[in-house]
């Protein structure tokens, strides 16, 4: 059995995965949108989605269903599903957890009073809460909750040492993200961080993962507009047409968009997505990112970008796209996958970043690599070498 | 000299090409556009820009300045460009030409009447006036005609013998594009063929380019929609997002709108648009196609796709897109790149198809993959292979 | 109680607006959509939502239940309010209905053997089947039938006499929907032809209207592409800013546009929307528009409008739409509107062509106005007068 | 002669206009644009195009030929019709102003030192500016500059008495629009306001233009994004679909777009432009509208909206549009018409607000009707009402 637990676990995207796995395992869903599922990995022995178990912790409170059922009822999923799985769904553990550092948006969504406790209290309730719900089993954390605002980078993420010390210290320069993560790597856990906050992407917990041989990956989920921009900027450049600008507004209703209303949370997004562009074309053009609460699209995300580019002789073109997806339906698959590679790369006893997860993420933890083909090419030049036994290989030589 | 031939000499692409190379022989224009001067080709001696001459046939009468005058000032280049490079383009040859099988459409835009030749003659014609302008020097032969209606692919096109009886049969199976191909391969000079019509793209003339060692490539620049399309699709491919329906409309305002507006050449040009996106994805979603002439947008072209594709739990959800580019800019730098690579393929000593082409092209002769980043890949894998000097030794086997 | 009689019961439309007022009767839906629930109407005493009944003809076999449940489960309601409403809507009076000139994708959809009748005895077996629904309380005619290929006008359609002559010679001129509308006039049955097919839209008919003291009203129910159409091109007037081109293209997914795919039918159509635009602005801009069925879009229909206008000194300027609606939600409330206004015009003693209602349709009937702002300050008027009395001496003095 | 001052007269839509009545006035340009110059207008005695002379004052150094060349050269005009008109141009009298609270961009932009005056100094200098320049002729002064930040509305605005002490007192309620509104209505010359700054909009300089009986009119010229808006929210009402959000972004490249990019400037614009909606249809859908400053855009100005509406039974439907238009080809145009119709009020003797011009503003003062129909019938009726002598009439009785 597989022990899933979710940071953030009663939120639109921890609910839609929960769920979805649930219908998966009871054959009501076709296995469209995970890539793990596909040709791609055939060969290849993935934990199965029969054998996955989830437990996580939120700042709300109420039981696993009710929130679910308030979330994805009718714009996510049928009434008639969650009622059909209410009994599998019961199950799943909450447990209460403890924001730091979330901006006040976030902290005015907990229900309950964030109990005042040391930083190191707040590590060794999260561990124990992750500990008892894991026992002997297999388990993997991923990190869902709601987007944090910017953190300055300092000596305190430099080194294991200096960061246990910062923890011990209540310092500011800490936030949840980061001791969610550092209580999974310290217990041999491996770590998905599927959003845009730090999580594990400091070098302290990078130090971590390698002594504990724990691995993890992140960061950001790429599921909608820049996950489309990835796809066409390479585009201009195999036709070495100039992109002079990329203007791109996302819209959104759901309580991901309220928190990212708050303009420190958004800010934190919007780097992780206005990156993007420098990185996948070599240059920097003209580049903004907006990003807009807005309630009556509900739980989808509507993104309208535009182009502007200089072709051949200095001629100006345009173009345009709108995407309108549903967030929480196009990242469910891929916190799926990621859960699924993550303790696969464990099983290989691979220690540390997982680079060949580049494809999955927005700002792929250490590499330059957003170009959506480059990174499917790395992953699939990998599944390559597992199947050949290369990649145990590499590792038994390290 | 690197002297160019081009089939329609006087339309919108030609002469885009033709003014284009001028003002970079000139210095007035970047090198925006073409790939040719990336730094992909590093390293390789392509045919420099300097040196090349143009000429060509055409059905409309005049002078090539006074028909570039016409169709490209204000809504392609500035008046004043034409103005400057006049004395260049004064000495653009043109030669009549005369249409077979080419539609209605095509054949009321001939000025001149259509003597009544045999196809035999019409072969001898054009090889006699490409021979006169190629002189000494190379020579490379482009299609850039109006499309052609369909032909149905028989006997006739299976042999060289089966061919060149045909040809002095006047049989209905031949057209202007496959005795263009031919004239140009049988005297060994590269051909490319830059529209969707037949041209080289049977049996018989690849087997006359491997007798006379000579490249050629196709067909069908890729230049707007369908270039999207094709970075596009493999996007859901690689989220096992399923595609259910991908509707595209085209509205283009020039004389090749005008041709299309004939049922008959357009259903050529839908067969090889319409065809990609099985290519691109593996299964056939619905698809749909339209090409409609519409005057007020000129030389734009204005495509508008709309994709419907099903995510996790079969949830449907929609792109859509608006590309707003002016075709024969785009197409211009093509064919510049096609021009070179085609002539570096014969220095090479390389006969026949030359597959690693597909990139630039909607229907890539001989080849499945449409998939923008794996035609890329090719490209730079064989351009590689001629750094290391892989390409030599594997032609010198041949 | 009001009868309402429907030409095409089983079809989208029909049985959205059925259920629809089931809905609204049992007080399950809100009265957006419905103008005639708007303040407009304060004071006006329209017949009653509540007291309601609904019959028809269709040319497929089974009970009404069973196609509404086929056609509207999910896309359009959500099943459980079919379910919740099915006692209510097993009352729905069908009877079989002969096609006559409808095209052969129509004729392919009967699943019951035409019957070999004489037009006569078609128009008395309608007749029949409409009285004995009636009986002694009011009753309205609608025409939601699919759109008939395009008729050509003659003697036949000029006087009463001539038109019934037609009939029974079986003339090629008479179409179904002539038929219809035939029937209802001649009992004194108000008409609603909610279709681009010609219905009462003859002058034949219009004589038997007026003998009758019948009113009647159409044609083409203005619910989408359309409907911005005409509230947008007439900003371009009020700016002088010149339209040069519009064009449009419809994809939608149901059997509406599986009957629209058949070019006859298309044609019809096409008419009359693509005389809108002349009769929005008083010039004729290029004007395109474009239908194609594309299943994947299910029920909504989605259309793409591209316009090129010319401002100051000339300057070319875009805009362009989407318009993502449901084709049988934003008809259904106009059809409810108009069974009741063209009741209350009946109840008026107001005979003939009803021209205050052209707010509703794409070809109103005897008036070139289109322009939506007109329409509604027309009819607006009219509401006016009747509130004053005007009206009703008006029709006093005819 | 009509004398025409224009603050901010190097500006982009002062150039366009300027130009464009040099260009109509030589015969280049047709009157695309100009309402002044349809059929609504026959038999009117505007003051003819042919009888106006330009000059203004702007914080920008340099003469108005070398800002025009500079800001309009191929984006807007042509460099060729620049050049045909500059003779024409260099008599445009251009005169310095001094900024008072127009934010710091706006102060970056002063080319030349502030002089260190007392807001009375400045009233005098701008008074002395605009009547050496009127001489004995007719003169209307415009309002083009910047959009200043918000002011505070309070005693000071509220009476002539108070605003004129504010003055001498250089009160922080006072702005540069409000000190050249003064300037015009004191002396008897009519005042146009074509920008969100508030001008003459206060009770204060109403009192002045009845007092010295001189007409004006604003604000902010609608000419594109809320153009379209007032056109299609009517269209929402008239078949009563709820409007549940209307989201729009405006993207724009020129200095006007710089200006907006300073949130105290952009407040001000976005407070008329959101106010819009709720207006248009009598209740508050979720309303939210962004401008962004974009470069690649150049002169244009990018809009797109995405509309969440529901319909019958509750569906949700969208509809979306973007709008690439030209601003100050756009706007340029309703100056022109505006200059006419305030000097034709003048010289009816209408003094005060002009509320029958509320067809060309954003943000009509005195007025909530901003549906564009009804905007444009109120005028239609005053055009009547003139035209039989009716407004004279009226006139004569005050």
């Amino acid at each position: 059995m597989l022990k899933v637990w979710i940071i953030g676990v009663k939120g639109s995207v921890a609910s839609t995965t929960i769920v979805g796995i649930k219908a998966l395992q009871q054959g009501l869903f076709p296995t469209t949108g995970l890539l793990t599922e596909t040709a791609l990995f055939n060969g290849i022995s993935l934990p199965p989605l029969t054998e996955m178990e989830f437990g996580g912790s939120d700042l709300k409170a109420g039981s696993f269903f009710d929130a679910a059922w308030a979330t994805l009822r009718d714009g996510i999923y049928p009434a008639q599903l969650l009622k059909d799985l209410q009994p599998a769904l019961e199950g799943v553990t909450v447990r209460p957890c403890t924001a730091v550092r979330c901006g006040r948006t976030v902290e005015s969504i907990a229900e309950t009073p964030q109990a005042a406790m040391s930083y190191r209290q707040i590590a060794e309730q999260t561990a124990k809460h992750i500990l008892e719900f894991k026992g002997s089993d297999d388990c993997v954390v991923v990190n869902l909750a709601s987007t944090e605002p910017p953190v300055t980078m300092g000596p305190q993420h430099a080194t294991l040492e200096q960061f246990e010390k910062a923890i011990d210290e209540n310092s500011p320069h800490i936030s949840s993200s980061m001791l969610n993560a550092y209580c999974a790597l310290k217990n041999g856990i491996p770590f998905v961080n599927f959003t845009p906050s730090v999580g594990a992407d400091i070098p302290a917990l990078e130090e971590l993962a390698l002594k504990t041989r724990t691995p993890h990956c992140g960061k950001d989920g790429k599921t909608g507009e820049t996950l489309v921009k990835t796809a066409l900027a390479p585009m201009f450049l195999y036709r070495n047409l100039r992109i002079l600008g990329w203007y791109g507004t996302n819209i959104l209703g759901n309580l991901d968009g309220k928190v990212l209303e708050n303009p420190d949370n958004k800010a934190t997004k919007i780097q992780t997505k206005d990156a993007v562009l420098t990185k996948a074309v070599g240059y920097s053009p003209v580049s903004k990112v907006a990003i807009d609460y807005f309630p009556p699209v509900g739980e989808d995300k509507i993104a309208w970008d535009f182009i502007v580019f200089e072709g051949f002789g200095g001629h100006r073109m345009r173009m345009q796209f709108t995407w309108e997806g549903c967030d929480s339906i196009l990242a469910a698959p891929l916190v799926i996958d990621l859960i699924r590679l993550v303790q696969f790369t464990k099983h290989l006893g691979l220690p540390g970043l997982q680079k060949q997860l580049g494809l999955f993420f927005k700002s792929p933890m250490g590499s330059d690599v957003v170009n959506l083909f480059e990174q499917y090419e790395h992953l699939r030049q990998w599944v390559d070498k597992v199947k050949t036994g290369a990649v145990a290989k590499e590792t038994a030589r390290v």
